[in-house]
């Protein structure tokens, strides 16, 4: 019984110890952060409880240990030293690959030209706010045996579509509503993060049909497209003090 | 030319007084208050601002003007006060209607059995609390010609779903991701009001294919359903002041 017992903390240990450290891995952290933002300007220097959205994601990232270097990837100055003062690296991005219509994978694809080592990535959004070190080490330990992970969370949106004028459910029985604990819901994708390899980024994709994912929280699903959603935020992270 | 002008500013203030008031109609407002609630006790008394969700509701349906009475359906005595504080009629809802397992249309055929006068009501739910007067006055208007009416919202969500173990997008192709711009997103049911009609509704049913929808902006959608967004709701009021 005590040899049973005795192993049973060993898996336990085992356990632990799989669900809270990160493996030595290849993985480059990389986050993009150009210096014009539309509808926030300089958003990843705006400040919550002190902190830049672009330090706050180089902390979480940095606490993880779970990459080989973190970069971030700009085309402007002050954006290059928030990056530096918080331990990351810096990738001077050229301004042709930092307009309103660059998508993340052009940007992508420009890092991997110029660092031609790097052949797994982690991309983080670092508008999503509320990455946490445990999702981080849940997509790590996925990307051992997939091309790519991603974080999705859950919605449980009854949808309606129009057709030919009409209004029609489209996911659901108008007759027999699905009520919300009954039913798991669409996975959505989160846009918190996107591991991924130098080859499919090349072909311009983060993902394909070898993914995994990471479900997160709902509440953790915030990502900072509006003031409103700033002061969402901002006061999210005040009441959790 | 001047005869134009005057043509145009009567054209206007055609315009403005159909979207300001609302003609006599025989629609009666009807608001499911029950004592019991899961997640956040007492739920529809809870404040923000220093008004109940309840009182938040029944002054934007007054200030409408656009109804024959406003009803308050409740098993309970607290919420009784409050609905008479706030000029709404109270319902008395029998215990056996107001369970968690009770569905919103059982609720509301209990209340059409005893008021078999009503034969149009809209159903509003105060966990909404960004309702406005402009909704409730498009809702009315668009009721005249359909059998039902109710508030949507767009959402941009990438749906994913797992297929035998795999990962695929849904809704979209992966190689050819849509932006936020170029796409309207999908319609999803906002649970903000219900218009519909005693038929209907004995049928067991708040909607069916003849339905109007009224769109609400994103960032009026939110509902309270736990005390983060209870938090939430109470952030953007105060910064909204």
């Amino acid at each position: 019984m005590n040899a049973l017992k005795f192993c049973l903390v060993i898996l336990w240990l085992i356990q632990v110890k799989a669900n809270t450290t990160c493996l030595p891995n290849d993985i480059h952290a990389l986050i993009l952060a150009r210096g014009g933002s539309k509808l926030i300007t300089y958003k990843n220097l705006v400040e919550i409880d002190g902190l830049s959205l672009l330090s706050r994601t180089i902390i979480t990232i940095r606490k993880s240990n779970c990459f080989e270097h973190i970069w971030v990837s700009t085309d402007d100055e002050k954006i290059a030293l928030e990056a530096t003062k918080y331990g990351a690296l810096v990738h001077n991005r050229p301004e042709k690959y930092a307009l309103d219509e660059t998508s993340s994978v052009e940007s992508v694809k420009e890092f991997l030209e110029v660092h031609k080592y790097v052949q797994n990535f982690a991309l983080f959004q670092c508008t999503s706010v509320f990455l946490r070190e445990k999702y981080i080490k849940q997509a790590v330990s996925k990307f051992k045996s997939h091309d790519c992970v991603f974080a999705v969370k859950r919605s449980h949106n009854l949808r309606w579509k129009s057709v030919n004028g009409q209004v029609l459910a489209d996911n659901f029985n108008m007759e027999a509503r699905p009520r919300r604990q009954d039913w798991k819901g669409d996975m959505v994708e989160a846009g918190m993060f996107y591991f991924s390899k130098r080859n499919l980024a090349m072909k311009g994709l983060l993902q394909n049909e070898k993914c995994a994912v990471v479900e997160i929280k709902g509440e953790d699903g915030l990502e900072i497209d509006s003031y409103r959603d700033l002061d969402i935020a901002r006061c999210i992270v005040n009441s959790n003090k």
